[in-house]
C-alpha cells in the first residue's frame, strides 16, 4: 500500500489526536532546576551541563505530551545560543521525538539568495542532521528564495510555512503596509495559496502552508478566506495572549485547516515546582480542550 | 588610549585597505578537488572529509587574501548542510579569520519574534560560538524583532545589516511593492537610517547597516539618499552581474559608505586549475582595482 502523503499523514494524525503543537524552545533559566542541577552533579556547572539540561528537558516535555499532541516545534535560536554543541541537543531532539514518531517542523525562518536558499533547503528539508518535515520560512526575498524549498516539498514529500502574518507587536510595521493590492501580508498570502492550491491532499490542504498569528483574531478570518488551501501554523497561543476563542477563525468549518502552537505556556506550566513534569502534560490537555470548546 | 568603536575600526581598515568582502560561501562540488583528495586521503570518502575540505578552503581563501581585504562573510546556509559538524566548521573558519585579523559578517539573516530574536542576537552577537562582528537581520517582523540586536550594538559594539533591498531577480515581488508612503524597501530604508543616525561614528557611518545588491544600481543612489549615515553592504558583486561602475553609486563623495561583497566570483576563481591559490589572490586583486576605478 502506497504510504499517504506527509500533509495527509499529518491531518490524520491531527484528526485522530489534536490540533496543538508543542515548542521545544528550552531556555535554561527557566527549566525546572532539578533537572540542572541533575546535570551539574554529573558535568560540573558548566556548558555541557546546560546543554544536557536542554536535551533532558525536551526529553521530559515529548513524554510528557506523548498521545496528545502529533508535533513538535523546536526552535533554532534556543540552540544556536550555544553554538554548534547546542545545535547537536537540536538534533539529538529531533531524532528523540521522531523515534516518538513526532512530525517536527524546524523554526528557522530561513530566507536567501538562490544558492544559499537552495543550501539552506537541503539543510532543513534534505536528508542532513538538521532534516525535519516542515520548515518556516521568511517570504522578504520573494519566490526564488521560496521555490528553492517547494522543490524539496516537491521531490522529497516535505513542507514548509510561509511568514505570513506574525505573531509580535511590531509585526504591522512592514506586514500591514497596504499596496495598490492589498496589504503587504495579503500579496504574501496569495502567494502562498498559489503555491498551495497545486499540491492539495485529501483533505483539502497541502504542505505549503502559513504563518499567521494567534494575536491577530481578525485577520485570521480574512486569511482563511485568502487562503484555503493552505494550512494554518498559528504561534502566539497562550504566553503571547492568543486564546482558543481568538484562534477559531483559522478554522474550517470541520474544525481543520489549522495547527495551534502554544511553546512558553506548556513547556514552563510547572515552573518550578515538583511537579512540572504533571503540570506539562495536563497544560496540554487544557489547550486541546480549550480549542475543542472554540472550535465546534 | 581608548580602543575606536567597531564601525570606526571597521572604515579605519577599508581606508587602508580596500572595501572588498570576501564571501565564504563553501559548496563541496565547486571546491578545487586538491583539497577534497588530499581529505578523502586522510579520511576515506565520507562526510569528514568534506568537513576538512570546507576547513582547508576556507583558510586557503582567507591566506590568499591577506593584505587585500579586512571583511569576511561566511553564510550560514552552506555550513549548516552538514548540520551541527558543519557549524563546527564555520566556528573554526571564523576563528581562523580573527586570528588573521578579519572583520566578520555572519550572514545568516536572522529575524524572529522577542525572545526568540533576542536569542539569535546572543547566538551571533553575544559571547558564544557563533559570535560575529555584525550580523545580517530579515526587517520582515519589524522593529521588536531588529531591537533585540540594536541592543548588542549598544552594551556589545557589534553590528549589523539589515535587508533593505537584496541582489537576487525576485527581490522586487514583496521589496518594491508601493505603499501610500513610498516602496516596502523604502520604508525599510527609513526604519534603517533612524537607527543609525543616533549612534554615528567619526567617519559619519554607524553600525548599523543595510543590504543593498549590487544588480540595482539606481536603486544605490536613492537608497544612499535616503541612508546617508548608513553602511551598505553591497552583495551581488560579479557571479550575480554587479561590476564596478553599477556599484558606485552605493559610495559617498569620499569613497566612503559601502563595502562590497564578493563570493563565487573570488573564492572559485580558479575554477579546477593547479593555480588556484594564485587565482583567488589576483581576483580580489581585480576587484579592488575595478572598484577603485570607477569610484574616484
Amino acid at each position: 500500500m502506497k504510504k499517504d502523503k506527509l500533509i495527509d499523514r499529518l491531518i490524520s494524525n491531527v484528526k485522530s489526536i489534536s490540533p496543538i503543537v508543542v515548542g521545544l524552545d528550552p531556555q535554561i533559566s527557566r527549566i525546572p532546576t532539578e533537572i540542572f542541577e541533575n546535570n551539574i552533579r554529573r558535568f560540573g556547572d558548566n556548558k555541557n551541563a546546560k546543554l544536557s539540561t536542554i536535551f533532558d528537558f525536551n526529553k521530559v516535555v515529548i513524554d510528557q505530551i506523548e498521545g496528545l499532541c502529533s508535533i513538535v516545534k523546536p526552535q533554532l535560536a534556543f540552540y544556536e545560543i550555544y553554538g554548534s554543541a547546542g545545535l547537536k541537543v537540536y538534533e539529538d531532539s529531533c531524532a528523540y521525538a521522531r523515534q516518538k514518531g513526532l512530525f517536527i517542523i524546524a523554526d528557522a525562518k530561513r530566507g536567501d539568495i538562490g544558492s544559499s536558499s537552495s543550501a539552506y533547503a537541503e539543510a532543513f528539508l534534505g536528508g542532513g542532521g538538521f532534516s525535519a518535515d516542515f520548515v518556516t520560512i521568511n517570504p522578504y526575498l520573494g519566490s526564488d528564495c521560496i521555490d528553492e524549498f517547494i522543490k524539496y516539498v516537491d521531490a522529497s514529500d516535505k513542507g514548509v510555512f510561509i511568514l505570513v502574518k506574525t505573531s509580535n507587536p511590531s509585526s504591522a510595521q512592514i506586514q500591514d503596509l497596504m499596496t495598490d493590492e492589498g496589504s503587504v501580508y495579503s500579496t504574501v498570502a496569495n502567494l502562498t495559496e498559489g503555491l498551495s492550491i497545486k499540491r492539495i491532499g485529501k483533505y483539502g490542504y497541502s504542505a505549503v502552508g502559513a504563518v499567521v498569528g494567534a494575536t491577530h483574531s481578525e485577520k485570521l478570518a480574512e486569511l482563511r478566506q485568502l487562503m484555503p488551501t493552505s494550512l494554518f501554523l498559528v504561534p502566539g497561543y497562550g504566553a503571547q495572549g492568543g486564546g482558543g476563542k481568538s484562534v477559531s477563525p483559522a478554522f474550517d468549518k470541520d474544525g481543520l485547516g489549522a495547527i495551534v502552537n502554544s511553546s512558553r505556556g506548556i513547556i514552563y506550566a510547572g515552573a518550578d515546582g515538583p511537579d512540572y513534569k504533571r503540570c506539562i502534560h495536563q497544560a496540554a490537555k487544557d489547550m486541546i480542550a480549550d480549542l475543542a470548546a472554540a472550535i465546534k
